[in-house]
């Protein structure tokens, strides 16, 4: 890091439906790419950017984390407000700060949370909300929701809740929190948090966990499939638009206090 | 009418962003076009509606009502369900009504009510609201709200609160109901109710009633425009993506209902 140079940590929201999801890729729009256009036209020179999560394409975030390391005749402050005046509407930095040089967004997070929100009003399928939801139609037995994530909790392979085919450093996962609440009047939402994630794992157990509370399939199935029942799948992956990255946390005291 | 026709009466929601407002116009997105190949695809036939109100360009709807004269093979119920099944994501059935075959949805209306959101908290800025409020930086005096919104009520003419050089059916209208309130943790909307509203009054009158709550222009500003006094010109109107087309009435009693 050169002297003059600062790392600084933003938080970021973005409606994730106009992008093909966080990370760069050639030709398509990425929330990364967009970033990154912004601050290098900030600080007159190419800027790179590490995110907590890579987010998928069509999933939102709340409260993804990236890092940079801008000149230093930038405040977190001037930088925000710079950022939120160039950057387009569907990305918005809710919060800048100063960080230590070895600050890292990705290695340096310790925990998660995402929200899932499930539609199940029939106004949930209005224009103004089932762009960031999944509307269904079914009715969902909310003991059967609460027994399922429950289930979930702890220290377990989550290799069957996971998209196949993709490198995995590791199975397992440690989930610290895992429960549905109501979402308004208009459904319930999953929040979920753990150590790390592997590829759709939100979406495999909501998926599943939607078919259980709507009484397709059992609910010892989810024990079952954490437990590598041969034969067993989940169900499809719930779609990526019900789907929010709401929280990085980097130091476990962080997550004790929440807890409180 | 023949025999076996029926009108229906449909209310929608729409998200204005990505049409060129409610109106047919060649080369462009429009909600009517939208509806009217939904409906000629369902009717196998051409089919044409009429709305309450003609919405402008990037303004919404929660309460849009429009009618239309289906095969009578159609029940309200299939209608609605096969309409939102094939409209795209951002147009809604909320409600459809099998109407007496002499209602006009534009004619037949004896009052609109339109919501207009202005963002004041930070976060109104976000991906998730942005789109559909004003966000403004000022900090507005709800006192000074109150007061403009209650000198607007009765029979005014609102001549220069509407855009020049369209042509109007008279200058006139009657607010029967003009208020601001809390919207969430985010701003204030104001909700205005009036028998007709000439174009682009309510963003006018609320570009207006923002810079007076703000301390841009004195309260008095509001009065003198309606009694038309020479030289003195509203304020640039409020955007469109704060605009909803709420509710249109077809009976006063519906109205009286909603005000006791």
């Amino acid at each position: 890091m050169a002297p003059n140079e600062q790392r600084i940590k933003l938080t970021l929201q973005y409606d994730g439906s106009g992008f093909f999801g966080w990370q760069v890729q050639p030709g398509v729009r990425t929330v990364q790419s967009d970033l990154e256009a912004a601050l290098s036209r900030l600080a007159d020179r190419p800027i790179s950017v590490v995110a907590a999560g890579r987010t998928d394409r069509g999933v939102h975030a709340t409260g993804q984390v990236a890092s940079a390391l801008m000149p230093g005749t930038w405040t977190p402050e001037s930088l925000r407000r710079s950022l939120n005046a160039i950057l387009p509407g569907d990305v918005w930095v809710a919060d800048a700060e100063a960080v230590a040089p070895e600050f890292h967004a990705r290695y340096g997070a310790v925990a998660r949370e995402y929200v899932y929100r499930v539609g199940t009003a029939p106004a949930s399928f209005s224009p103004f909300h089932r762009r960031w939801c999944w509307p269904v139609r079914d009715r969902l037995d909310a003991g059967l929701l609460d027994a399922a994530a429950a289930s979930i909790l702890g220290d377990h392979s989550f290799r069957a809740f996971a998209k196949s085919g993709q490198p995995e450093r590791g199975e397992r996962s440690v989930v610290q929190h895992a429960q549905w609440r109501r979402w308004e009047e208009l459904g319930v939402e999953l929040r979920i948090r753990a150590n790390r994630f592997l590829h759709h794992m939100v979406r495999y157990l909501v998926g599943t966990m939607v078919d259980v509370a709507s009484g397709r399939r059992p609910l010892a199935d989810v024990a079952a499939l954490l437990a590598g029942q041969e034969g067993l799948e989940t169900s499809p992956p719930a779609p990526p638009e019900g789907l929010f990255l709401a929280r990085v946390y980097y130091s476990s005291d962080e997550i004790g206090r929440e807890d409180t």
